[in-house]
């Protein structure tokens, strides 16, 4: 088959689109649904900083190499979780991103470190904790992310979340018709009440196109799923959503668009129609770490007790 | 296993109720769960008088043999259109259900023939107008229970969906986000504009409970899909959502419950908003049949224009 742009030889098909790519204007095209994603949802310019969230996978790895091309100023994080293995081998991958790309382009990579940093790893916050792993782990990653951004004087969180993880989520979402979630998946979170602005610039492009960016584009990338994310729903949604995709390509990008389109108005207005006081709970400091939180303490601090805890309270649960 | 009630051998699992049931207590089961769809929807009354759309179906049939057993007046009107074999047979399983338990009961049965009283059939209206045959059947459908029901005095159709029928037209318009489909899907839709009230009174049970209804209460029933019906999407739709349903037993009845518990009353605050004119389009009579209509003719008049046309007009389609 031949690109659709240049009749050259294609290595690539995005049935999505109808279209063939070779290699050149397989990136062109990656290129140019980031750059519209942020400018169709206003999440940045080129006047702002940005704070990657980096894992070492083709996502977040994709994401912040074009970011840096397209001509952005953007840092990375990285948090080593301390899961066996996963964590030293996903490490791996970003410091050698770092070297050939993120380096020569003038940006820096910040870390921090679950155990050395706080004393605890993924699995012992869930064991702490009496959460679901990738509860925990989201836990943490929101927590350090939202400080390090503030702390750095960062403008937005930047995180690689492409379509098809937006589409299981608010697959999942949609299937209980939890609306209070449904409300905040956003492409943007506007910074406020203490948080920083959270971003997705991938959402337009699918998980099999960011990984072929990666490849095409000589990104080395941790290709192993997260040892602890398995059997997580997530993970089947996106077996029903490829499904659905097999058989009527693009119902995957209508779903997710459609909501943005036809849903997200309607919450809208029913929020803004809402009293404050129905809306959200108010938003303070947390008295330990002065982090916003509708709480005392935030979920973070409150995880740190925990795993700081002797082991007779392990398997009570912690909220919020 | 033993009944839930009886302790009795049990003759079928309810795994979304994590129940076993011996055939008395099954039966007491979908009654219970009928009569509970029609008072937490404020469906009807014992005052009303019902006219079931019955197509032969396991869902019409066993629908229209719980309504008499609970007491309610209960008519049932069946069109014939005219599928090659499967009308026919399906008539059949209607006369036969009437002879057995309708009549006994004091209940009529109406019939509508398309091809003899207007002069075609499913095919022909899918050809003529360009619609595919289940929106054809649809159309026809939907005009020729309102108008029955009008004529005959009758304060409510009552039609057989049950919850995986709803589940899945709720799943195939969530899947669009088409929000004014999602707005009209209720398990009421009131009487007004000159249509009658339409309910549902099948909701809470699944397809195989009600399959396994008819059984139980000697009901023979058409098997066979409609062989128009292949490659529906509907049908693409259940398989899904069965899946979901076979690792999360409970998930479909989530997904629609939670629809009408969470979404409904976002869309109708929403609804209410909106001023008359954007609510929806003015509704007359059809200046042939008199029925209402957006239109100065109704869908179902120019259906029959089109079917009296001759064949050189066939593939344009028709809206509405």
């Amino acid at each position: 088959m031949k690109c659709r742009v240049c009749r050259g030889a294609a290595v690539i098909d995005v049935r999505r689109h109808n279209a063939y790519f070779c290699g050149e204007h397989f990136v062109r095209h990656c290129h140019r649904q980031v750059e519209r994603a942020i400018s169709d949802h206003k999440m940045f310019t080129t006047d702002d900083r940005l704070l990657v969230a980096v894992s070492g996978g083709k996502d977040s790895l994709a994401l912040w190499e074009i970011l840096l091309k397209l001509g952005y100023e953007a840092d990375g994080l990285f948090i080593g979780l301390g899961i066996d293995g996963y964590s030293t081998d996903s490490a791996g991958y970003v410091e050698r991103f770092v070297e050939k790309v993120a380096t020569p382009a003038g940006a820096t990579l910040l870390r921090v470190d679950l155990q050395s940093d706080f004393g605890y790893d993924v699995e012992q916050a869930a064991a702490s904790t009496g959460r679901a792993p990738c509860s925990a782990c989201g836990l943490s990653k929101r927590h350090l992310f939202n400080t390090a951004a503030l702390d750095g004087g960062y403008d937005a969180v930047a995180t690689g979340h492409n379509l098809d993880d937006e589409a299981a989520v608010l697959f999942g979402n949609t299937l209980r018709w939890q609306t209070d979630f449904m409300r905040r998946q956003r492409p943007v979170l506007p910074e406020g009440n203490g948080f920083p602005r959270k971003v997705k610039p991938m959402i337009r492009l699918s998980e099999r196109e960011s990984a072929a960016y990666c490849v095409v584009s000589g990104i080395d990338y941790q290709v192993d799923e997260c040892p602890m994310s398995a059997g997580n729903s997530h993970i089947r949604y996106k077996e029903m959503l490829n499904m659905l995709e097999e058989s009527s390509p693009g119902a995957k990008a209508e779903f997710y668009n459609g909501f943005l389109r036809n849903l997200t108005p309607i919450l809208d207005a029913e929020t803004s129609a809402m009293s404050d006081d129905a809306q959200a709970p108010a938003i303070g400091p947390c008295g330990r770490c002065g982090s916003p939180t509708d709480n005392e303490v935030c979920s973070f601090c409150r995880l740190l007790q925990r795993v700081a805890q002797p082991a007779s309270n392990v398997g009570d649960s912690i909220s919020g």
